[in-house]
């Protein structure tokens, strides 16, 4: 296997749903970051391309690998170990794009989140459990053997901030302060009652209205509801499992102060190292392929 | 009583969320019509005068009357009867606003769809029942004898168009045909597994793009997924019940064809002619007054 930390510099490409950002790498440090704002709705080739550029390379002047591009290469369908997926060279080019997950029933799709689960597995070989990548989607992951066996996905992220710049609530959701036991209150009663989602948005808007409920309180309220309503429906893949939560920061903490109130013991990882790392590997099959 | 009939032009304004409009009225009959877009966050005065302005009128030359204000006249607690509540003049002006309607617990505040009660109620005196008034917010209202009695409150309107719009989702809902079938579908899904919303959305999703699911049917399932959760925290106000339906006649058609599902007979009304009738009401009162 050729070692590529000492390689020439090369740039990977996470074009996960919500997401449009590029590292350049070289001898394992990541010498340059670059975003498209605001993420594209279909990210394609020329999205990758111009990530490339704005690292200061030139498209076709340093190798690429790229995730989360819509279109070719297909997805894999689960069961797959996403240790073992080759990147695939993109006609003409020097960049190589990483399939996503397919799974037909229930249909679920995954553009991106495969490389973390990737990099996770690399850091953590032999890990069995349910990974949970969180973004403006939310994939839930068992894995077993390397193996990803079955996933689930959730619309939350992106619901959550869809309704937060809606007339009706923007207005309400002012600040950026947090109330841990709005939170905790909202997440209880979606997990209990989740068909009662729409209606406890109607009731922050009415809370705000008639008794000045605060801008920290009404943001909590809203992920809580999101989040207890997804816990309440991905019992099974949460309930006596041992959960890995790969996700930015803010959305960390949610999840794991949600899973963490269920008494589910839940990992804490870096979701750039683990991007990072799953790009790494994907580099090393590239070379040795 | 003065018969409003054969009195000056005067003004109805609805600044309900989601709604901004206004008619001239003369007569009974309506002379003009107006609307701002978009309609604003938190409704005040001066988009009731920038209305009224666009109705050609000056904003101090006719007499006006406003439902949906943000701010004073505060909302009246239910239970109460729409009917007889009182505009009330805003200060140093030709003009009066109606209160909306608030309930303490749980928590409903409704600021516009009051009126539309009340004109529905003065076209169909003794009608009980519950009435179903949907736009951006659902309200289900118990009505009794000319009482709102209690209400439930549903922010499924401003949660379909805010998906309909994100990256995630906009690319797949192409078009405007629209799958009889899918809806049923979906809400059948919501109905029997309401927190399975989040995941039938990222269903909607990878099938559009795996499948190749048409967006005549991937509207109808967002639309379905919604109203379905909706129609399983609202059991309580349609089961077993007379349910009258007061909505534009998109969102009138979706949820008449969820109720008929259910086996609810709904009676279809024309929104705009109960909104007039509720105006013409308040007119009557204030000129009685």
């Amino acid at each position: 296997m050729t070692d590529v930390s000492d390689a020439r510099p090369w740039c990977a490409v996470d074009l996960a749903p919500g997401r449009a950002r590029a590292w350049l790498l070289r001898g394992g440090a990541v010498s340059a970051r670059a975003t498209l704002t605001p993420p594209p709705e279909v990210p394609d080739r020329q999205h990758a391309d111009a990530l490339i550029k704005r690292l200061g390379t030139p498209a076709d002047g340093a190798p690429a690998v790229i995730c989360g591009l819509s279109g070719p290469p297909a997805p894999v369908a689960v069961p797959v170990k996403p240790g073992q997926i080759q990147p695939q060279r993109q006609a003409g080019t020097n960049a190589h794009a990483l399939p996503g997950l397919r799974q037909n029933s229930p249909p679920a799709l995954m553009q991106g989140d495969e490389v973390r689960i990737a990099g996770f597995l690399a850091l953590n070989p032999g890990w069995d459990g349910v990974i949970c990548l969180s973004g403006p989607l939310t994939h839930w992951a068992q894995v077993s053997a390397e193996e990803v066996v079955s996933f689930q996905s959730f619309l939350t992220g992106v619901a959550a901030d869809a309704l937060a710049v809606t007339p009706v609530l923007h207005a309400r959701l002012t600040g950026t302060e947090w109330d841990d036991d709005a939170f905790a209150d909202a997440l209880d009663t979606a997990m209990s009652r989740p068909e009662r989602l729409a209606s406890g948005l109607a009731e922050i808007r009415a809370m705000a209205t008639l008794e000045g409920l605060p801008g920290s309180e009404a943001r909590a309220r809203l992920h809580g509801l999101l989040i207890g309503a997804e816990l309440a429906a991905a019992r099974p893949y949460w309930l006596g499992q041992q959960v890995a939560l790969i996700a930015p920061d803010d959305t960390a903490n949610r999840y794991a102060a949600a899973l963490v109130r269920q008494g589910v013991p839940v990992a804490r990882t870096d979701e750039e190292r683990m991007t990072l790392a799953g790009f790494t590997a994907a580099r090393r099959r590239i070379a040795a392929g």
